[in-house]
C-alpha cells in the first residue's frame, strides 16, 4: 500500500491528484491491473469528474453546499455535520483501471479529492492489484 | 481491458446493460474473480438497482432531475452542470463479484448506464481480475 | 466468496458491521490485497463513515429522509421508492484494502450497511483478491 498527501486550503474544495496518483503508477512500475484509491477519513471524498473547464468544479461543489448546508438541523455538534453527510453521498473510493503503465481516464476526466472539512492535510492510500498471469 | 458500447435515446436515460456484461464474461470465459466497470464519461453514471419494475427507474430518474435541476444558477456554459453533479454523486465505475463463470447479482438487480446528457455513444470499460491460485 | 447475513430492525438504520468484516478476514487468514464487500438489494446500501459519535449516524439517515422521503409523487407502488433512491445514490458496494492480516480503515472510520426498507435480514457477500506475488 502506497499513501500519497494531499493538502487543502479551503473549507470546500475539489483538489486535482491526478499528477500525483500518474506519477506513482510511474515510480512503482505498475503496468497492467485495478488501482485502488481508498481515502481514510470520514469529511472528505474521492470524485472522477471534469477537469478541462474550472466552473464544472464550482457546480459540484456548489449543489453540495446548497442542498447540503453547512448549518442546520444536526446532532452532531462539531460543526462539520454536513461534511460526513457529503463524504457518505459522494464516497470515499474509486476504483481504475492500468494500462500499459498508465492510469486509463476518459479525455475529460480527473481524479479529485473532495475537501468538505479543511484546511487540513489528507491521505489517499493506493493498492495496485495485478492481473494474474494465466 | 474490454470495451462494451451503449447508445442511449434520450437526453436522461437508464439503460440496462446486464445482459451486454454477462454475454463478455462468457465469451472471454472469465470464471472466478472481481469485474470492474469503468465509465470514461462526465455526464453519465453507473448504477445498480432494480430492473424488473420500470417504475424504478422513472423515481431514481425523477428525483435526480427533481433535485438537480437541468437549469440553474450555474457557472458551466455548456447547458449540462446538471449532468457533471448528478455523475458525481451517482459515481462513474462498479465492482461487480464473478463466480462460476457468470456476474452475481441479487434476484431483483440489473446494471445500468445512467444518462444524463444524451443522446450519446457511450463506452463502459471492463476488466477483470481472476483470484489468485494458492 | 463469502456471505455475511445481517439483521436490521428498523425501517431506516445504519447498522455496524465492522467486526463482521473483521472477523472473516482473521477467520479465513486473508493477508494482503483487497476486499470486495457487495450488496445483493436494492432497497439498502453500504457505506463507511464515523462509528465513533452516534450522532454523525443520526445526521446522514436524517438528511436522506428529509431530502428523499419516503412518501411522494412516486410511480413505484410498493411504498419502498425512496429506498431504491437512497440504495443508488449510496451505492451498493466497497472497496477495502487489506494489509497484514487487517481492513485498513482510517481512525474514525466504520463499515456500515444502510437499511432504507426493513426491518429485514439482509446478505453482505465478499470476495478476497489478494496481491499477486512477482
Amino acid at each position: 500500500m502506497y499513501k500519497i498527501t494531499v493538502t487543502t486550503a479551503n473549507r470546500t474544495e475539489l483538489k486535482d491528484i491526478t499528477f500525483d496518483v500518474n506519477r506513482l503508477v510511474e515510480r512503482e512500475n505498475i503496468k497492467d491491473g485495478i488501482c485502488v484509491l481508498y481515502l481514510p477519513h470520514t469529511t472528505a471524498a474521492l470524485v472522477i469528474n471534469e477537469n478541462y473547464d474550472p466552473s464544472v468544479k464550482n457546480d459540484i461543489m456548489g449543489w453540495l453546499g446548497r442542498n447540503i448546508p453547512s448549518t442546520g438541523n444536526y446532532s452532531h455538534l462539531e460543526g462539520n455535520a454536513d461534511a460526513h453527510i457529503k463524504s457518505s453521498i459522494v464516497g470515499n473510493s474509486l476504483i481504475l483501471i492500468v494500462e500499459n503503465g498508465r492510469i486509463m481516464l476518459g479525455k475529460w476526466q480527473g481524479i479529485f479529492l473532495a475537501e468538505f472539512d479543511g484546511p487540513r492535510t489528507r491521505e489517499v492510500w493506493v493498492k495496485f492489484i495485478s492481473e494474474s498471469r494465466r
